[in-house]
């Protein structure tokens, strides 16, 4: 027995056509989407996604702006630029790119980003107005998991799902989310003792640790499903997840592939939020 | 075998002493604490609690303006006030009590108190500051939780929790503060199947669901720390417990009591709040 593919390519699609449906919409009525992308590094891998992400955005019809402040920005300049493009009415989406310059923090800086216009969900407001169930954006990555495990008609009400990893950008942010469609929600991390126990008693497992092949089959439930949310680069230049694919998928019952799980809905919801934010 | 029980009354007569001494020290510098309570509200129990707010902190040396804007104040009108006493350079805490009236959300309208004033923590962005690790203020019923714990010397770090409760002013801050304490946390509410199994699994289990007498024996493991969020008005005007004490604490290690648990210390640490808010 193989545990099913979770594949986002699908949904990844989909989403990028309703996107590019309504941008096209937006720019016929006068109003340009636009994304600015805030650069302040020489990371070969950073650089590497933000040139995907303004191709994806250029073929889904949004101007994505890559605002490079250099490798040696001030806290300072930075948060003056996000402050800056937070008032410019041209602009609905607003991404600080890490790493970010030594002495420079993503959640001190993201306060400067307007929450309306905080599409990848960085600024703390984002995740206070999610846990309070008012109108913010997820951060991508987080939604993206939700988004895939409904995608698949994964019951979550009443569920329990265990997350691995608690950090802002996934785990926190994904725990108010499954929360908030009916899961119990265990959030496990680097000092969980016996962490293979607690995620093996849950339904679902949620890996977000960011160390490659984390996750094995000691740690999940048979007939679990797992949702890989690791992007480990390779030393081939490829990408590993968190999980262990080869130990997990003879236990598990489906698991998300990386790459083409959650990484495509994630770019996807980055646009989607980008067109929401400017109105479509 | 009787569990111990977990006293907030030392702690919380601790904190006001050292509140005290800090709000003398402010007095003599020529700042003079004071927080708002606002109140829309004809409830006969909030007008007890707040009651007991602003004699407390008349003892300590807090000023307290009670602020009565009716049971028929609009939500605008509220928000303007709230916004009015953020921006009053006498008033150093602000708290909206509720009650709400019909219409009014207290998440939407805490958003109108400034951080920096929200001693009770109920501005949305107090919660996600919080779990970002950033300076601010936590829901002062969540902070007690954790002070009661650490107070008893109950270590935290790597313990499974189970909080019973996803509340915006119980159970989402204090699952956020128990993982900034390094705990793995799990959060279960009405929609979680086999509550008693999922609570069992945990060392610690808060229990904030507002449910006189919720948890039971077959809730928790055998001496496993329980802790009892609930202040639950009885028919003989006394309080009851979230938890059967009768029944959990002959099973469990330790237990706090209500009243006399994470109540006093609640009210300690408003307070508490108020004077660092105001410079001590």
């Amino acid at each position: 027995m193989s545990a099913a593919v979770l594949s986002g390519k699908e949904l990844s699609a989909a989403i990028r056509a309703e996107t590019a449906e309504r941008a096209a919409a937006l720019t016929a009525a006068g109003t340009e989407p636009r994304l600015a992308v805030v650069v302040a590094t020489a990371d070969e891998s950073s650089a590497w996604y933000v040139r995907s992400i303004a191709k994806a955005a250029g073929k889904a019809g949004i101007t994505c702006d890559i605002v490079d402040l250099g490798a040696t920005a001030s806290p300072e300049s930075i948060r003056a630029r996000l402050a800056e493009l937070s008032a410019d009415e041209r602009v609905h989406g607003i991404i600080l790119q890490t790493p970010l310059p030594a002495g420079a923090s993503l959640q001190e800086l993201a306060g400067a980003i307007a929450f309306e216009k905080d599409v990848d969900g960085a600024n703390p407001v984002s995740l206070g107005r999610l846990a309070a169930g008012l109108p913010a954006f997820a951060p991508a990555t987080a939604e993206a998991v939700v988004r895939v495990l409904e995608h698949h008609t994964i019951e979550l009400t009443g569920r329990h799902v265990a997350v691995v990893g608690r950090s802002m950008v996934v785990g926190k942010p994904v725990a108010h989310l499954l929360l908030n469609a009916n899961a119990t929600v265990t959030v496990c991390h680097s000092r969980t003792r016996e962490l293979a126990a607690v995620t093996s008693a849950a339904d679902v497992v949620v890996a977000a640790v960011g160390r490659a092949g984390m996750v094995t089959a000691d740690h999940v439930a048979p007939g679990a499903v797992v949702i890989d949310v690791g992007t480990n680069p390779t030393e081939d230049g490829g990408l590993a997840g968190d999980v262990d694919a080869d130990s997990v998928s003879g236990k598990a019952g489906a698991l998300t592939p990386v790459p083409g799980g959650v990484g495509p809905v994630t770019t996807a919801l980055l646009l989607s939020h980008t067109v929401r934010a400017a109105g479509g």
